[in-house]
């Protein structure tokens, strides 16, 4: 068995399901960021830490032994680097922990990593972890995108490919050959909840079934931060938002509940494809 | 004096605003799109229509010995091509009509003008006919982009350009070196409006009077159809998103209301700038 690994958690069931799909093979300590993490489930070794406690992570990481450390789950508020900065029990740490909050939600998570690195850690990606929740090539579920899909799809990934430099957001919806919504720092929820809202004030017509949630890595995405995520959430969305369904990046996308999030597509009659 | 000049006036101060100016020089008649547009300032020849009257609006213009139309105003709702089909005189337009209305927005306005053309009349643009509604290079007010704003002119400029083929926004909110929204179907308003949820959900953190909101036309842009606009509308949204101001492309942007516009941006200490 492998040294330990610690999973720093934020919001939604991701955290959760890579610390149980990791525990029976080697042992994972959560860090579960208070505001931000779901409860923990029962079996999984948890610590209740606020953005605050970067140095009792450390401390508790190093306690046990533990090298290896992935960052997982959604953070909704961009915290405040003076709460951050609560408990720091180095003064050295202070400039650098206040360098990597300012920026764009990458240059963040970028930050952060190389904090953590240059303490010693290795921060590692879903794939190297925990392959098996990365979307592979194919459809899941019954249904699969029909022709009138397709040039949306296509038409989304050239424009998130196009973007890609912008660190924008990872998703775009498009219908009938136009983009309806961008994902900026709202978060892919908020886009899809936009979209609903859009129909009711007539801005956006297309027939109910015909539009994608398009979602993709960055072009050069480094994989141990911010990889696109989508679950049961974002499917519930999507059918509210009235749309064919979703097609995400083989290889480079996570499908988190994805039990509960194929039963959901099949009984909406949506797709969920990943290329 | 020119023959007499048709505008079909949508939503928003402009139409009437350049219809105002012109009447010195030029006889005007407007089409005032029912549902859409504001209400007609004294002394303006108005015909109200709905979009099921193309025909009407031709018969007019004709009756009036008017070649020229201009296309003024947001469109809000997508028209239904059944409405716009209500009143259509001639079985030959239908088809167009059709095919007019699907599609982007872009490509909407462009095939209702190619169908206008089609019927001899000319759609002439605002720099043709009202171009000191055009934003010229300098700064409005008393107030000037600071250091910490340019750079993030510079990105959503950068970012508005790259996303010109793909036929969305025309506009993007920039702050502190980060994207935070991008414009697609919801409208540059609706746009604003998100900034300040944004900001309540902690998602949008930089300090008051640091962002700006760029807007730009898009590389190419058929000038008779959707310039940029920016009104005393567009302001006041701009600051109850706690933007720093607006940046516009000279020459290619209209500031509508600019008298309104630019005193609410020195009492809000804002700034506007056309480079």
């Amino acid at each position: 068995m492998s040294a330990p690994i610690a999973i720093v958690a934020g919001a939604g069931a991701l955290p959760w399901e890579a610390a149980k799909r990791i525990a029976p093979r080697r042992r994972v300590i959560v860090f579960a960021l208070i505001g931000e993490a779901d409860p923990a489930p029962p079996g999984i070794e948890t610590h209740a830490v606020g953005y605050g406690q970067i140095g009792r992570i450390f401390k508790l990481m190093r306690e046990n032994g533990c090298a290896d450390v992935m960052f997982l789950g959604a953070i909704r508020a961009r915290p405040d680097y003076r709460r951050i900065l609560g408990d720091v029990q180095t003064l050295k740490l202070v400039p650098k922990i206040v360098r990597a909050v300012v920026g764009g939600d990458d240059s963040v998570v970028r930050n952060v990593m190389k904090l953590v690195e240059a303490e010693g850690f290795r921060v590692v990606s879903v794939p190297e972890a925990v392959p098996e929740l990365l979307a592979e090539v194919g459809t899941f579920g019954r249904f699969a995108p029909e022709a009138r899909h397709e040039a949306d799809i296509a038409l989304g990934a050239r424009f998130l490919d196009a973007a890609s430099d912008f660190d924008i957001g990872q998703s775009v919806v498009v219908a009938e050959g136009r983009i309806v919504a961008v994902e900026a720092a709202e978060g892919t929820d908020a886009m899809l909840e936009r979209c609903v809202k859009l129909r009711e004030v007539k801005r956006f017509r297309a027939p109910r079934g015909s539009g994608v949630l398009v979602k993709r890595a960055k072009v050069g995405q480094d994989m141990r931060s911010d990889i696109p995520v989508v679950g049961a959430g974002t499917l519930a969305k999507v059918i509210d938002a009235g749309l064919g369904g979703i097609a995400v990046e083989a290889g480079r996308t996570i499908i988190a509940e994805r039990e509960a999030m194929v039963a959901a597509a099949d009984k909406a009659r949506v797709f969920v494809v990943a290329r």
